[in-house]
């Protein structure tokens, strides 16, 4: 790069006018340059060098600007130059080797001080961690490395020395998206449509189909949503979670969405469900949000409408039907009975839980089924096999009730033949509940889930 | 404490509300909390035992719940307790000896392999720093953390153990106190008084008498403050610095600070000068602001007010007369030369200042003086001696002028017989500033400054 | 109504108190009452009675209560009702006749008195007015009477008597929504949902499709919408204009509204195109915002961007097609010509703007045409006919350039065989070009435009 | 002036650009106008010549620029030009004489037509009310037309003509400060410091001595403040109220105030005390504002802290001292015994307050005096005679309590011997008390107030 100019140029900020100058317009806009002209895509500078650069200059004098610059360049490099640079975070910005040989001799000599044990953890330091902190320092810099890790992760699992660089990341961004640094909002139908067009995009659970289907989650008076943001991501929730105000606990979730039902007002609720959460950026992969998020948002509501007793979650079931199908499939699995496999030979005509008898049919095989799944199956690392039970378990929710047939549309009969499930959250019941699940595998269940598990077992 | 009640606790939330209870008005206070009574104080629990209860936990059920009470209860424990447990960090929140012993053991067996050095830095990392990660979790818990560590701060002396502890603070705070999360904000006369008592009483450079002395630095046309903010402590500027537009570059802060001067356009000016920057939080020591906060207002005012196309400081030079009362005490010094011995006999008349004749004679051998303290004259550690000289020239700035008589306040004329200093800031420059500065020890200075230095030296 | 209750009431207060359950949720809600219950809607009380009630009050104990009263029990009121209390309006809060004849006699008998003259000015003032601003205590007050309006207008043409009810609104809301009180904001992506449903809703001159076309009309670099707010109406833009930045100034509407155009940078823009404005409040009719806003509009972007240069709009011209075909059947008309005549048989054939030969064919007599519609015909009051160019004329516009085909969507054809016009407005000229106009009907028009008249005539 | 110009002008502008550069510093930044430079007055147009310009061109092409140029040039003027443009509007901007005479003739027609007393109305309208109206439009221009009426407020005793031109700007302020257009702003110790330094000037009842005492009303758990404020002028409460909150109604001021006192928490609190109310806007005399602002702080603080349940105020009374000397004087007044008179021989001993025994000698005679000063005691004009009292009482508030040195304060013990009282604004009673107090001249009072009354007495 640039080194077939044979002039000696005096000082930095010229190579730095040089470098602003080869970057893309896109790339500027990105990290929110506002002037600029250069429209060609010349040479960007090699990026690892600029990263060598950004740390091995003694002292801050010009940190934002390599910063910026080094971001800059990396939103607008080609992709095989962007991997480059992931790839040499791995290899040339670890430990330095020196240092830790001095400390390990340091250590050898005593090896019962304390100090000699965190002379070693600051030797053995990534140096990588140091220049993200560094990138952190440009404007935008924060929403740039959360994209730069999300790049990072598509080619884990390809580029298994990645992982290194990865764990650095996960670990700072746990530091600095650490709850006490993110803020709760209300979203409504008074937020501002940059934001509300995120929420359409990054609904996971159940799909917002245009502006009038987030309309019917925001405005009426039955409805709620609540975001955590960060103070550098203003525009983007980094995880949302949709409330409905309900009387009464509901068991399928058409009711809810249904854009022709007829609001309640907030004070005649008794009851509020979370029946939506969805998780924004990828590039957080690792740093937990909703655990914290369901339990602030039951502080407010408890502390906004004293009348709401009662939360609980309206949730999917993803890993059920895989489950049951390898049940059925293992002749030895005795999980589930003989007279369940007669049963849910119907599970296999399409079209089942519109015929009533057939439905009814289903109700108890497959309620028994998931009282089992959840109560009994165990993955081959022992632990529950369903993720969002594991998630809402872990927060120390406990196992409601079971739903047959609660989510009727293509993906919710694909995923589960149906079922929901409520995972009731009781804040004097929690961290006893967490404790035992994390301790114990205990699994909080209500009694009528337990009492659907299928006679004779226990 | 609470180890005497023999009865069984059922679950962790009737242990909490016995905390909370325990606490005193001010400790809820401190960390927010609305509501409560409890009056008197109440043996408050072991504070090392409550962190060890935060961290051993698995999962988080209820981190946010039990970081708020440790650190309310830290606010309310006698000095002795707080104190207790700072110690208590410091040698029982260290590394986990177990964890560390098994990286050595994997390292030994394969002494290259990077994976091997990333583990132990994992092991070794102090179990304190994920304590201060999951007390940040509490709401107000940057706040309370920074108190603590200005309360740390007051033990180091007496308690060189505390220093470990003083490490990992200052380790996290570097990264939760990044620049890139901190937000520049203009201060003024529409500024909540909430926050503008705070510029009244963290001003260090020239102490701001009372609320008109303040708004004579706010208001006025020529004159502009600015703080950066982080966004956990939102009525606390990390830092500010006062600036004054004048035209041409002013040699006493005298007339900057009179009431009664007339004030000018924006528009007219043409130099900006920082004529005070202050640190406000102890407790945030060692995490550098200053210079990206100049930096960045240099930037803010050239986008409004391209008239103004000088930024310098009008600086205190704190180290002089002290520096040179030690030269004048050590007859082989050869940094002043015989007639400057003579001459300065003069200095040790009190209010020399004011006799006109004495103090023109006093001009040259104390400029002379001056530019050998700045660029000659270095410390045992071969250091630049004045403190605020080290801190602009290693943000990159140059020594740009000498000013005799530039403060005669009481204060000016203790601490450098009344010599003040201006510091140039030519972005331009910066870098190369800077590296020459901490690369080579380099001072840039203008013509003008070296030409001061007494006649046969070089 | 409450007449059939024979118990004496001891005081207001129980008697509003029943009010306020007779409404309806409905009514409740437009007024923002938050608490309240009542299901059905019982008789509500009348109306004129409670304006009655408000007037005749010394003082104003109880003004807001009343107030918010009345305009809950009209927007709760059934059609009937409420016609009926503006039926009132218009007879009963007329002057007050007892004082008008004092006033006047005291006029005869001192005639030259301007104290006299005042005097009855007072007292001829309608009580409608005051009972206006008493009900505008209210809170949502203001927004209650301008729907309050917007039902008033809809009767006008079938009850002429309202029109002085209407004068009334007229003058209070002149005041009330003066220029001084409003507001410029920018309105973009980030603007909330609420008010963009509204943008959405009320955009008259080139609809908007959905949220990707209003999108494509607020976030591109070279898109801007500016709305006036009034500080009662926090969520209603009173009126709006849409702006696109151009290079050079554009001649067909197409274009700017293609959602697959490339955007260009504002920097490099040289052109401001007003290409739609829209009033939004039906019941604000009379009062005049357009004006202002165009030209705040053009001091905030000449501030913003000294780049642009030249501000224009480009606007429909929707007498025209009207005009010519009223020319082609009055033989006796010599606005146009008998070859012109002979060409606008063309016109006829539908689709004759997708033949390249006709089109053109028809480009200089349609230009021709239209210069004299602009510059020659007026109406029968002796007016420009067209009412967008009586607005723009009005404003101190100039009439600059004539676009043949500018506009090929259906609506375009019909109203104006494909024309569109740009506006110039020259901020320098706006004063003389606006009194010329209002003065003396001069048109101000560039030389292209007067180019275009026929030949011959002048 | 501007009339020896031989020269012709060519169009407006170019004559407003003139005006621009004649105006001074100080008028221009008045208006908020940021740029310019003319250092000197030269003469400023002619006033009244500009107030007719801004009347009399049809539409309103220039109305912002000329309407901003014609405020700041009031504002530059010297007094006495001042003072001719306020004679001119009395005198040439009346009623249009021709215009009345022709809806005169009108209505001679057909007496009883309603449309021509509206006519009439209209015609009669001075012209200065649609010049205020224009003036209006102008950046700033509401805030410049208060200070207008201001100064001319003056000059009324001096200048009874201006008594018309003042009825207008009440009349026009009347509309544009409705309580709907205000809105209540909590007003602490976060609020800006600029809005904070009006509260310490404008405060009118116990002066604010310094930043210090400030403080001490707005910052403890136990205090609040509550102004409105106008949407045009931001920086400027029109009126504020101070309020503490207490366990049982107050009878003295100064422990309210005292600087030492130990607040308590809102939490506790049982009654609300308004013990200060300051109008800010002598240039709104006549708009009421007090009224409206304390029934909303009743039910502001209602909502936030149900266990107030006691809204009273501490007032001083004026007038007492003066009522009580003439009283003294008279010896034909019956409204004081002659056992009263003898008592209050004591009141001329100056510090009698300090004496137990003869401050409780004359407990009992000052109380019985008050009474009657409130009950009995009226005016000429048949009113109260205390102010505060009209304005309580015409609130529909209660005489509660007559407190025996309340303020011993000199200015307490001057105006009223120490005697402080407090009103209750107790809501379900307020329409009630005001229409009696209106209609009937009945003084709501509690039977301790009645039993005070000299015995004898009815």
């Amino acid at each position: 790069m640039r080194k077939t100019d044979p002039s000696p140029r005096p000082n930095r900020p010229a190579f730095l006018g040089d470098l602003f100058e080869s970057l893309t317009e896109r790339g500027r806009r990105l990290l929110g340059w506002r002037e600029g002209s250069g429209p060609e895509a010349i040479p960007v500078p090699d990026l690892a060098e600029l990263g060598q650069r950004l740390l091995s200059r003694r002292g801050e004098a010009s940190g934002v600007v390599i910063a910026r610059a080094l971001l800059a360049a990396f939103e607008d490099a080609d992709p095989a130059a962007r991997l480059a640079f992931l790839t040499a975070l791995a290899e040339s910005f670890g430990p330095d080797a020196k240092a830790v040989k001095t400390a390990l001799a340091a250590m050898q000599k005593a090896p019962e001080s304390i100090e000699a044990v965190e002379a070693l953890h600051a030797a053995a330091e990534p140096r990588r961690q140091e220049l993200l902190r560094r990138l952190n320092l440009a404007p935008g810099g924060t929403a740039a490395l959360v994209r730069m890790r999300e790049e990072l992760l598509r080619h884990l699992r390809s580029h298994p020395d990645l992982r290194r660089v990865d764990a650095d990341f996960a670990h700072l961004f746990g530091s600095w998206f650490n709850r006490g640094f993110l803020g709760l909002r209300h979203i409504d139908w008074n937020t501002p449509a940059s934001i509300l067009e995120k929420i359409i995009r990054y609904e996971a659970v159940h799909a917002i189909r245009n502006w009038d289907d987030l309309r019917n989650r925001l405005q009426p008076t039955d409805r709620r949503c609540y975001g955590f943001f960060h103070p550098q991501l203003v525009d983007e929730p980094l995880i949302f979670v949709e409330v409905a105000l309900t009387r009464a606990i509901p068991d399928n979730v058409g009711g809810l969405l249904d854009l022709a039902r007829q609001p309640i007002r907030a004070e005649e609720a008794d009851t509020a469900v979370f029946y939506s959460i969805s998780n924004t950026q990828r590039g957080l992969t690792g740093v937990s949000f909703g655990n914290f998020l369901i339990k602030q948002v039951v502080e407010e509501l408890k502390a906004e409408r004293p009348n709401i007793k009662t939360f609980v979650t309206l949730s999917p079931v993803p890993g059920f039907a895989a489950w049951l199908a390898a049940q059925r499939k293992d002749n030895s699995s005795d999980l589930i009975s003989a007279d369940q496999r007669l049963a849910f030979a119907a599970l296999d005509r399409p079209g089942w839980q519109t015929d009533p008898a057939t439905a009814e049919a289903l109700r108890a095989p497959l309620l028994a089924a998931a009282a089992t799944y959840f109560l009994r199956a165990r993955s081959a690392a022992k632990r529950v096999i369903d993720p969002v039970a594991r998630f809402h378990l872990g927060n120390g929710a406990r196992l409601e009730r079971l739903n047959h047939l609660g989510d009727v549309s293509a993906n919710g009969m694909a995923q589960s033949h149906g079922l929901m499930v409520n995972y009731l959250y009781d804040l004097g019941q929690i961290e006893a509940n967490h404790e035992a699940f994390a301790e114990r595998s205990h699994i909080a269940a209500s009694d009528s889930v337990k009492a659907a598990l299928p006679v004779g077992t226990s």
